[in-house]
């Protein structure tokens, strides 16, 4: 078993009335738990709430003093509905001021049309740091366990490339996937459960597919000790094939 | 101005390790998303939690109480790790039972082969109702502003047929968007939020876009009173040309 001690947690908030709205199908999420996923860090919990000072500043409080790290997603663009920055200075109770290589950065790209909205995007709040945007456009900042980054999916993935070797990792998670055809969830249910006890360490879980090509489930079993998780995937053949279900095949996760 | 009385709020909860491992990509909260939006009914906050009873009975909660109306989406099949249904009763303090209506279905399809982790299916809450199920398998169930429906986008979708009667509705929201071309946010920034302070009622927001074709910006005007919204779509028109901006094309939404 893994000591508790390695495990590490974190959270996603995602910023924006279009996600809520439904004009805009997020991605960013995926990508993130991915990310935190190759680093060994559990991904605990996700909150979207829309550009409401007092609600974002809520979930990025509720979020950063219950997980080690908090990534949020959008909201630091030049319009007046870009307000994360002024969000995450309020939670941590500290001012914004301009931050003179974003301000040298809009002033080489600009020059005299550095105006307000744009110098809203120098705003980085005071004990921050910065997060390189390798796509274009201003970077993102960070303070504490907090990283902030953009909405937009190609700009955030590029601004992901500078949180990773800042983070402390956990010991990795790996993941085997056993395809049963044939059989529903409702005759798996029993041997899974009964695996699933035994390796309280472990997380098995049951993904049913079902189309013209046939049914079945996808069964999941995830772990930091890639030994107990390869025995386990054994024990739970063990236990199906018991239970007459024998239509098994090891596939790439997921 | 719609008075605020009119107004409808709802959360989502989407319950699922899946999500937050990044093996599944979540589509049920847009999909959610517009089906508040058609019923005039603003969708506020989303949260994601894993399969652990005590977060999402802490988050149905949050939730349940804050706004009028909560869906979940996702654990409520037959396997361990489906604990959504006790996770509602526990929210409410009630006891689950077995639903004659559900055991009924469960037995005309399985006959002798009802087994434990199929019956798991027939448990809603004391004081619930069902929720039908138009695509297969036993239908969701809700209680009280709640409305527990299955992870499956397909069979989520089918159920939410059934929630759509059940839902006090309030004024739709309509949404217009001006496509701006060739000018980025930074120079939009201004003439934008001179009008939207002057539409508190409204929702304004800017969705810059960029690629081999061209960059640009989206802004999508959203309110309940429609006369405002396109009277508002002139008025910013005009506010952007005034400030040299004259790339513009009215868009159907998004």
């Amino acid at each position: 078993m893994t000591p508790a001690a390695t495990r590490v947690t974190a959270a996603v908030l995602i910023i924006g009335d279009e996600i809520l709205s439904g004009r805009t199908q997020d991605t960013n999420l995926n990508t993130i738990a991915k990310f935190f996923g190759q680093h060994g860090i559990d991904l605990c919990e996700a909150r979207v709430v829309g550009d409401i000072q007092e609600e974002i500043v809520a979930a990025i409080n509720a979020l950063r003093s219950r997980y080690d790290y908090l990534i949020t997603t959008g909201g630091i663009g030049p319009t007046h509905d870009d307000i994360t920055a002024d969000c995450v200075a309020a939670a941590f109770g500290v001012e914004l001021y301009e931050h003179p290589e974003i301000m040298a950065l809009l002033t080489k790209r600009w020059g005299d049309e550095v105006n307000a909205a744009r110098r809203r995007m120098a705003r980085v709040p005071d004990g921050g740091f910065l997060i390189k945007n390798p796509v274009q456009g201003p970077p993102g900042f960070g303070i504490g366990n907090v990283f902030t980054l953009a909405g937009v999916p190609l700009i955030m993935r590029g601004m992901l490339e500078d949180v990773g070797p800042r983070l402390k990792g956990g010991a990795v998670v790996v993941s085997r996937t056993l395809r049963v055809d044939g059989s529903g969830e409702g005759i798996i249910a029993a041997p899974l459960e009964s695996v699933a006890k035994a390796h309280p360490d472990l997380s098995l879980g049951s993904y049913p597919f079902f189309g013209e090509a046939g049914f079945g489930s996808h069964l999941v079993i995830r772990g930091r000790d890639p030994a107990e998780v390869d025995a386990t995937v054994d024990e739970l053949s063990e236990a199906l094939r018991a239970a007459g279900i024998d239509k098994l095949t090891a596939v790439a996760t997921p």
